[in-house]
């Protein structure tokens, strides 16, 4: 009789909320009585030296890894459980690691789907539009409650990747290493475009009702085609080849109609049609526009470009890209990279090989777990 | 006072129905009295071996080059006139130039949007599905009924590089030459997945209704969805950066909400909008479909697979491809060469530097004009 292995990591999502001051956003809007979920896994040392942040992906959540307590047996880890946990490339046995769900989302962090306490009523539309940087800022208030004057490092890819960037420019001071993964300096017109697509079909759905659909029916199409659209940006023409190529879905030959004939047809409406299931529509019209907003190339003042001598060498950073991510390709890396080593900062760079597109940073890779591994190693 | 240029090429779209028997199809459907709209330019030689064929791209029509006689003074002539007129890289002073819109199309030619004799009312989703080969059969009738035996070329690019690769299969006793241009020998994965997105986009138009809204609204903002997501795959990172950037849209600023405020953003909601006016949401869906099903790579008894001498050198290649098209890229037309010239077909292949993307072969270039006058040259 095989015995069942225990999950390695059980974790439960906390709450914290800025109740002494409200929030104040690029936009120059204040928002009050902002709620953070966040989790932790390992111990914070005596000498609080050891915290590892986390910063998760356009719609990933606080859940980086482990199982929460009540969940059924065939439920699945934490978006990031290859890399994060006891002797794993973020070692749990070793590092105190925060992960927190952004400002803006819809996974216990305060969201357009909050309820807006000045109407008692979900904000929809009427919920201030937040930046990177406001997302960072919100995660520096967890951080000071949880007690941390220093991170170890601040880690994330794609969109958690310019997290890590919004760090390191608003408080250099608190950080000893960075890691940007699979993102860039600014978005593209090309990634705006896409977003821009996915924006579009939400709110050509009649059920999103500018924004106000929580008592009633919700855009699910539209978000099922946003979500598709995101899809076929994560993946690449030689993964999509390779997982699919003109397989057919279980039949011998085409239908001559609209069903789902091809494999990739069949995955994206699946894709399409879960996501609906656990993300709010108005959170990723938020979240791609912050997105769209991100640009540090003309940033003023910051330690990027900054001809300070203290301010140098402050950050040890760690830039990685991927071969096939065509949504923020190794050239935009090497941008960071260049402008990094120009300003006098410390910086490693490895693209990794992996034809699986810009979704490389969440698939299990060996040589991007020792990567980040060694990395860390060398700093602590 | 300057005299305004007198547009060089006036020509009229003429129709041609197939009315002595139905077109059997791909299916096995058969379609009755199917129209084919086309449009011709020049002379055709006494001869008759000067004539050649343009196959269209998914949304083009007949109108490959000129103006129609009662146009406004500031009509745009047809979507190739760079390459088709007197004197240009298809020279209608010496070749006798035909056009015609393919079936499943709303141009003029029978497709979802026509009447169906049975009903008296528009075909809607009762249309069968049609293929490239089908399209190809349509034109076969069109040639036939115009008294030409052999071709002296069949030109097109995209979806219309399929039809000439259709015409090489079925008819290849018919062509002197065939130049496919920015195509394929099988849709892609990544291209079948963003025709499934652009046609799911529509599909949950409500409008749509199950493509039975001639008598009602026009799904059009699905429709405008779907022109988008095809105009994202028809540029190119470089093209966009480039046309785009991050520039805004007649502001300084950004907006904090979710208006137009890059110019790619403004630009593809222009673009959306436009193609709604001039095309039916019905025959977006079949013809992507039928590009879609377009394969072959494993069409059994083909002359691209024949080892029989006499179907050997019968018709001249010329394959061009653009370096950033990343929809058909340049490694899907060595394929195809590859395959030509095992089966010893006469092919000259050209992949020609433009940052434009898949739409390259649409701007004026004059390499590719000389490149395809160069070769007209040489076989007529």
């Amino acid at each position: 009789m095989i015995e069942k292995n225990k999950p390695e990591t059980m974790v439960e999502k906390q709450y914290f909320t800025i109740s002494d001051t409200a929030l104040v956003l690029e936009s120059g809007e204040k928002l009050k009585d902002v709620t953070i979920a966040y989790e932790t896994f390992g111990e914070l040392s005596k000498v609080k030296d050891n915290a590892v942040l986390i910063t998760h992906a356009f719609s990933g959540d606080s859940h980086v890894a482990g199982y929460y307590p009540d969940e059924p047996e065939d439920a699945k880890p934490g978006w990031w459980d290859f890399m994060v946990g006891p002797g794993k490339g973020i070692d749990t046995d070793k590092y105190f690691v925060i992960c927190s769900n952004i400002l803006g989302s819809c996974n216990g962090s305060t969201g357009p789907s909050s309820i807006n306490p000045a109407t008692g009523k979900p904000y929809g539309l009427d919920f201030p539009m937040v930046t990177i940087g406001d997302m960072v800022e919100a995660q520096k208030k967890l951080i000071d409650y949880l007690g941390i004057t220093r991170l170890l490092a601040v880690i994330g890819g794609s969109v958690g990747g310019m997290q890590v960037l919004e760090w390191c420019l608003r408080f250099p001071q608190m950080l000893k290493a960075a890691v940007p993964v699979a993102t860039t300096m600014r978005h593209s017109a090309l990634a705006i475009a896409f977003n821009e697509v996915a924006r579009q079909s939400i709110m050509a759905d009649p059920n999103w009702n500018h924004g106000d659909y929580y008592q009633g029916g919700k855009p699910n199409l539209g978000l099922a085609i946003a979500r598709m659209i995101g899809h076929v940006t994560y993946l690449s023409d030689e993964a999509m080849r390779r997982k699919f190529g003109r397989r057919l879905q279980g039949k011998d030959s085409f239908s001559f109609g609209f069903d789902a004939d091809f494999q990739v047809e069949s995955y994206l409406r699946y894709q399409g049609n879960k996501f609906v299931q656990r993300f709010d529509a108005n959170s990723l019209l938020y979240i791609t526009r912050a997105a769209d907003y991100f640009d540090i190339t003309n940033r003023k003042n910051s330690v990027f470009m900054t001809d300070d001598q203290e301010s140098r060498n402050r950050i040890k950073f760690l830039v990685v890209s991927f071969s096939s991510d065509w949504l923020y390709p190794t050239y935009q890396a090497r941008e960071l990279v260049k402008t990094l080593k120009r300003t006098g900062q410390s910086v490693s760079f490895c693209e990794i090989e992996a034809d699986c597109g810009h979704d490389a940073f969440l698939i299990p890779n060996q040589r991007f777990i020792d990567l980040i591994k060694g990395f860390l190693d060398g700093i602590s």
